[in-house]
């Protein structure tokens, strides 16, 4: 068995036009378990239909995918040749003005949720505001009731302040599920020192993405580029705080990418990270295209001189960690 | 005719629980038109519940009251001794984060409409949050969208950053449909000189309130002391910028205070510009108990030395201006 084939792959974060090619790949490339997003803009009804079309695919695709009700599902799925699918909220919109939400939802499966997603919120500041007054009332609020009932609070679109005074406020540690440090790219999306620091000293963990706009070099981002960023991340914050959170959007027309960055609140049209010249989806790195990639990641790591127990964590083991301890209810 | 027959009395809040007595007290108060509140945290489609209730109050009290399609039937409404009901809302919770709602909303007859109730709002921050980081991304679109729908920007719960980056931004006068001024009673919810002095250049309208937590010396406050906090204000920013907004909450149950209060935030008990010891409703100061009583304004403004016409404004004619103003479209 090869290192890649023994470990439980986990992606903190992928949001593909979901069919059976891709979940093929997903076994191809050996992946246990995928951060499903499944909204940025949504409010708690459309949510609800996203979590049906899941739970059609789950019918349709049964050999492939399944649902993780509990952690222990991602180890039956791995056993079994399937992938489990874990739910992720890239937005607060699920929960409205609600916080009865935050538990409702956690029912039904979702495991994280982002504060914001670029925009201000009804929780916190996203990364794309011109100002960032932190946590706001009913945000603290939603972070001692994600607390309370096991959903991660993920802070990958939110800005610095926010960021900081969750990770104070959050008694359970956070996630950043998709995002790299400022120090390899200085990306609005991207992390600074200060927060990757804060975050790993409350338990957290940031997950590495490959997404292009998010990497040094963009589409032409080399392996020994991103394994160097690793490593130098592993060095500030220790291998315990590391994963990947792939943010991987597989067969996406481009009306989703202007969804994600216009929703419905603006009548100008917002290029996010792109621009009028350059609106569209960007290029994948060569190396890293589909879910059928996952073992370069692992053969980058190991060949970068990580060791097969650092490769695990990496690869997913810090996510097997962080979500099992979520799912404890004390 | 006395003084307060002749006057067009324009009312720029209350959220009363509607009944016949209240509209016979309207009428009896000489009141021509009154800004309803519509909703505290209602969503879209809720407040075209609230819509539809009143919809059904129009048919069965034809007799009282009738919609202001246009602001001329605030005259018609004047002269057949009904009242015209206007529509605000004090939050902008119904448009959820569709920027195409304003002007839906717009059609079914919303004149005014608040960034923020108390809290943190997609769009700006309220007067009760810890920190204020202004005017958002959505936001600025929407302030964009009322200005040219003409649907009034109403910051009477906002914070003074976000009111003062709000004048600033809207190309159309906006208001402060009820609060008073800080100098008078230093609460939350009253509103600094640099905010009124803002508001009055760029063509705006504050609406004094006689909700009591807003009164100086609070339900004992006398016809006197209010009347002063008039000509400071006057004296101050000029008679053309002043208005009644007596956020009149008739008859209103605790539950409704706990709705202003808590929404669906909050797990733990809000108690507002109360307490948990004094959560219950102020008591009304005594000469201003009902609609009825508004006529005792308009002769406590006379004895105050304010002239006929002076006094024409306050009770309503600035209200008629800024209303007539923002129905045109140009």
């Amino acid at each position: 068995m090869s290192l890649h084939d023994s470990l439980v792959v986990i992606d903190g974060t992928q949001y593909s036009n979901w069919n059976r090619q891709i979940f093929e790949e997903m076994r191809e490339g050996g992946v246990a378990a995928v951060n499903a997003t499944i909204v940025y803009w949504e409010n708690a009804r459309e949510t609800l239909s996203r979590i049906a079309e899941w739970n059609a695919r789950f019918e349709r695709h049964a050999d492939l995918v399944m649902p993780a009700r509990t952690m222990n599902d991602v180890l039956v799925a791995k056993r079994s040749g399937r992938i489990a699918i874990l739910y992720g909220l890239q937005n607060c919109s699920p929960i409205e003005d609600d916080i009865g939400l935050v538990e409702v939802f956690r029912d039904l499966g979702v495991r994280t949720m982002q504060l914001t997603y670029n925009n201000q919120s009804l929780l916190a500041t996203g990364c794309y505001e011109a100002c960032d007054g932190g946590v706001t009332r009913f945000g603290r609020a939603v972070i001692e009731e994600m607390n309370r009932v096991g959903m991660i609070v993920d802070m990958s679109h939110s800005a610095e302040r926010s960021t900081l005074e969750t990770i104070a406020l959050s008694k359970r540690p956070i996630v950043i599920s998709h995002a790299n440090p400022s120090f390899f790219h200085a990306a609005k999306r991207n992390k600074s020192d200060a927060v990757l620091r804060a975050l790993a000293e409350r338990g957290g963990l940031v997950g590495f993405s490959l997404y292009p706009f998010h990497l040094k070099n963009g589409s032409r981002c080399t392996t020994g580029e991103f394994t160097d960023m690793v490593a130098r991340t592993v060095d500030m914050i220790g291998v315990d705080h590391v994963g990947i959170g792939s943010d991987l959007c597989q067969a996406q027309p481009y009306s989703v990418l202007e969804w994600m960055r216009n929703g419905r609140w603006s009548k100008q049209t917002d290029y996010g990270e792109g621009s009028a010249e350059h609106a569209a989806w960007p290029d994948p790195v060569n190396w890293f295209r589909s879910n059928a990639d996952f073992p370069k990641l692992t053969e980058a790591l190991a060949r970068a001189g990580f060791s097969d127990a650092e490769v695990a964590k990496i690869m997913g083991g810090n996510w097997m960690r962080i979500l099992c301890d979520a799912e404890r209810r004390d």
